[in-house]
């Protein structure tokens, strides 16, 4: 049997949940995959934290070069999270030939080129599953499962906290604000939740799911992003009325891997698609590839042992096949010169603006949306404040640039009051 | 670039798929796998049907050992379906040293042992994705993506023809009868529906999928199977009122490797749960780990190039990595000792009978099942005919073996005319 060491930097809530289920499941891994693998070394500060878990204290360290130098140590669990000093770590490790497994979808968003080049010097392993949507194993599934596929598009609910946040708005009615100190309270939210709730996480994870699925690099600059924070509960309540749910996705589309289209904003899903019913923090992919049609992964997109999951995922993979795969494409900094990123994406929207119920108020709407080529597909005034009429229109399918524009001369009409949301609808 | 020659054994519907996604391909996977694969050979009475795709003359065979002696021919696809000849020639080309994928899930339910005994000796390749719910990685998702986990649970919709029977008798009210021959008519059923709709197809794939979920071997015989012949337009109807969808599950549950049940039945689903949005034609499986919590995949079952999709991706697998994996427990005809096979489950259920509107009749039937320690949920009665009165009841969770004794006593009341369904309420 062969025998497999592992250390794990950083005893957080995610390296304390590895270790749980790399004690818990020794028996399991010596008996199903024929490997023997323990826990080797811990880096952390903090060492009581690892001395509660019941880590010997022999195996504690603070010292990355120690750890690193352990000849016992086969593969580096890295859950430390942060470009800095995980990327420092990371490197050492791969420089010495072992092999990585990180969850860190910052880390790995923003220098995968240079940890890669690195991982090819030493032909050492680099394993990232738990970077993106925690226990589900969408990374493998893009790279061993449906690689015979062109995929043309990928569309997420992958961060857990905005998605929890907007299921409790949309079940209770409640106010983003009241919800996200609610969340905060829970440990749904971090103190500091703009990672999340701006979408900066989820576009972390586009740009990683994107280039394996789209087999070119997609940085993340090149990702669209809008947050949550602006979402407002009167229009998760019009939607209910006209049978969608809100939902913070992640987009990405690929014209044939040379025209890509990256995208995570709110987005109004119709309630029948499979999407919808991804409630509270779970997550899901839902992807299209050119033979295999539709396929959708759900599950835990956070926590400490789903996350983990992941990462002892990795570590066995490493353990029990002895080919290391790297990207697909050139995985340089930037993009492929030749791959065009589209900004005026084609979608529909929900548009909603305040009016004052005078003749030719709508005509004038009208007349602005029909000169940008933009079909309305429903109208709906609501209630019967003349002075304060809100106004609902739902649009074909059209591009945001034309959308951009054709809001901004709405918004500057004698009569409308307001243009208070425009939001696209997917799926 | 590695060169993989391929060979094709039957060009029906999955056989054709494959060949197009292969020779459509080509160039992509030279790109993003760097390898070349061809096929190398077809065998195929009806030349004509591979002629018709582009197969070279030259390349179409109706001699097995031919096509299994080409020494181009480094990957043996297997798509004919049903033990015979397809075991025969699968057992020829393992002989040989070729790596065998194949689609087929009768012959790797019955005779998984005696293929892997035999790809053993040469260290031959096998894989069989494309057997069980055709697109979706389900199977690369237990052995590579999930591996980490104790898999507790595993709750499929993995037969299409009967999900596709069952949606549209639920849309439309229509009965069994009428749908099974419009599907027909529109191909999603075969002339003889047998395999499908009595349940066999779905336990084939169960028996592989528990197998591989709990490491240890699921025989088909341990599998209880009861298909959709006899489920009634008005059970689903009643159901649809209560809040559930009707569905062929096939449920495996595992304590702990020791105690596995596995069972292929209609069942009812709360109208919230991810497996009741899954519709028409498409599968998933939903699974519960220990450390991952839950997860659902989704996607195409069947068709020719989702499972074509599936058999491609194992072709890639094995021409990329040089590793050959083989099931994690040991893989006889028979289950190891040791292993108990629940046959008297917990469920919760639906019952429906016929009563004659008389004093006492009811409290005969509440002593019955109390007598048999069920606790009943919901009682409604349906409609006021006092000779022919429906009465529809939900136990609590409860044991098969009680019901099925508490139902025959109910049947021999003297006021009750007919138990006419009873349904197991699964999720």
């Amino acid at each position: 049997m062969k025998s497999v060491g592992v250390a794990i930097l950083g005893f957080g809530v995610v390296g304390s949940g590895t270790y749980k289920i790399l004690r818990d499941h020794r028996e399991f891994y010596r008996r199903t995959q024929n490997i023997d693998v323990t826990v080797e070394s811990v880096l952390e500060i903090n060492r009581q934290k690892a001395l509660d878990l019941g880590v010997e204290e022999s195996r504690i360290s603070d010292n990355i070069a120690e750890v690193i130098s352990n000849p016992n140590v086969d593969i580096v669990v890295e859950v430390i999270g942060g470009v800095e000093p995980a990327r420092s770590f990371v490197l050492a490790a791969l420089h010495s030939g072992k092999t990585v497994v990180t969850s860190n979808k910052e880390l790995f968003c923003k220098h995968w080129h240079e940890l890669e080049a690195a991982a090819r010097r030493t032909n050492a392993g680099l394993y990232f599953e738990a970077s993106c949507v925690g226990g589900v194993p969408i990374i493998r599934t893009l790279i061993d499962g449906l690689q015979a596929n062109v995929v043309t598009s990928l569309t997420g609910i992958i961060n857990g906290t905005t998605n929890y946040i907007l299921t409790r708005m949309t079940r209770e009615g409640s106010d983003y604000r009241s919800v996200l100190k609610d969340a905060q309270a829970l440990g749904y939210a971090e103190a500091n939740p703009a990672a999340d709730v701006e979408g900066y996480d989820a576009a972390y994870k586009l740009s990683i799911l994107a280039s394996l699925a789209f087999h070119t690099k997609v940085p993340l600059e090149t990702v669209y992003r809008e947050g949550i924070t602006e979402v407002s509960g009167q229009d998760i309540a019009y939607g209910d009325e006209l049978g969608y749910v809100m939902k913070l996705l992640a987009i990405g589309k690929n014209d044939g891997g040379k025209s890509i289209e990256v995208r995570v904003h709110p987005a109004f899903v119709r309630k029948d698609h499979p999407l919808a019913a991804v409630s509270d923090s779970f997550n899901a992919v839902y992807l299209q590839g050119d033979s295999v049609g539709d396929v959708m992964l759900y599950g835990r997109g956070a926590g400490a042992l789903p996350t983990g999951s992941a990462i002892v995922s990795d570590v066995i993979y490493a353990a029990t096949h002895s080919d290391v795969k790297y990207a697909t494409f050139k995985n340089e900094e930037k993009a492929e010169s030749g791959v065009k990123f589209v900004t005026n994406f084609r979608s529909r929207y929900y548009i909603r603006f305040t009016a004052k119920d005078r003749a030719g108020v709508l005509a004038k709407v009208a007349g602005i949306f029909a000169k940008y080529n933009i079909s309305i597909a429903e109208l709906i005034q609501k209630g019967e404040d003349a002075e304060n009429l809100p106004i609902i229109l739902i649009t074909h399918e059209t591009n945001e640039f034309s959308v951009r524009s054709a809001v901004e001369k709405i918004g500057a009409l004698e009569n409308v009051v307001s243009v208070d949301s425009v939001i696209r609808v997917e799926g």
